[in-house]
């Protein structure tokens, strides 16, 4: 089974409904034989990259509220990581995640994608460290295992897994996904936002159930089992 | 999408199947949002790991024929890779292939197991090599793009990525996949033997067609969208 998950570094309920997700995956009996990827969500594309733009600040203009209400609202959510047991820190900066995703999908050809991710979300929401300066990620994806060469190149070539980012955007859009996180499992059952761990292992339980639905068996086609292999006309 | 197909690169089909899969698949119109995973399946994982059996004469004894039989039978299949545009030679090696599958798996943390199963493919049925020797796989996987300590690692050490193939296994199994080749089509739709291109592209445009089945909408989840995040209580 696999699961695919767009996220996206800036989104709060992306970083909580990964505890989640991960605490109803634990729950699940054939954990085991899931596969977890991570896709690629900008929720706001058109963000400065190297911003020093207070999430406070930008919650304020976006609601219309005053600071002291974005505050209020941070502190909600605030609330909500902390039952997952999750750092959470409204002085954080809010910018560009474009360069974070394609590192993420460095990640993945190295096999670090989730511990780079699980990098990413610790320094925004946990530290409040700046994700907009080219230094920090390249801290935070050689601390995560990447080689520091293939990291300096990725950055300094912005259609370096340029593509591989658009394609994950892509996929969202044509399955639906208007906001994330969004949690596809074996491209058969989609999982909207933040939810219950219960709401994951129920989800798991009945994708586990389904099984695949065979539609073209070997019937006369060439295919070799233990016993051999067919031969054409034999 | 994703296509996983399980093969062994002991199986004349798995080697004339990949190539009607491809043409299924250049023939789709969405063959861009396809991604493929080769899967990990040994038809005869009894087989003496450094052999130097000729496959005819391990046909001629499973099939209870003589030797001339066996070069008829060897023809057939011989005919079936020509039509795809495959060499094909008769006077190969039957082995073991886990090694093969785990190095596979390497390739597959590298970006490169397509790569790499094309050579084995190549060495074994279109040059006969012997693939039971660790420094022609060394080769192989090294012109394939794998960093050669990491290969020299593999091969010296069984048990590296041997769950993974394990696990590659144990999924056929569940998914009901007796032979190879095996194609599942995001764990909802099997094909089964080297079916011909139109058949692999009929069923990509079915499962193109069905889209995802969401199960779990936002409702009142926790949710970032482009015009923000839910807050609770807000």
């Amino acid at each position: 089974m696999r699961v695919e998950i767009w996220s996206d570094i800036a989104c709060p309920w992306c970083y909580i409904g990964k505890a989640r997700f991960e605490a109803g995956l634990a729950a699940f009996a054939h954990r085991d034989e899931v596969e977890v990827v991570h896709r690629s969500f900008e929720l706001d594309p058109k963000a400065p990259p190297a911003s020093d733009v207070p999430v406070l600040d930008m919650l304020a203009a976006k609601y219309g509220v005053s600071r002291a209400q974005a505050e209020q609202m941070e502190a909600r959510v605030a609330a909500a990581a902390a039952q997952e047991g999750l750092d959470y820190r409204s002085d954080r900066i809010h910018g560009n995640t474009f360069d974070l995703h394609r590192l993420l999908h460095l990640g993945a050809a190295h096999g670090r994608q989730e511990a780079l991710l699980d990098a990413f979300y610790r320094a925004n929401f946990a530290e409040a460290r700046p994700l907009g300066d080219p230094a920090v990620l390249a801290e935070l994806a050689t601390g995560a295992g990447l080689p520091a060469d293939e990291v300096a190149r990725v950055l300094a070539d912005p259609d370096a897994y340029a593509q591989e980012v658009r394609a994950d955007e892509r996929a969202a859009a044509e399955l639906g996904a208007t906001g994330v996180p969004f949690f596809v499992i074996d491209r058969r059952y989609g999982i909207s936002g933040g939810q219950p761990a219960e709401v994951f292992r129920q989800a798991l339980e009945r994708a586990h159930a389904d099984g695949v639905v065979e539609i073209v068996p070997a019937g006369d086609a060439e295919v070799c089992g233990p016993d051999g292999c067919a031969v054409p006309g034999h």
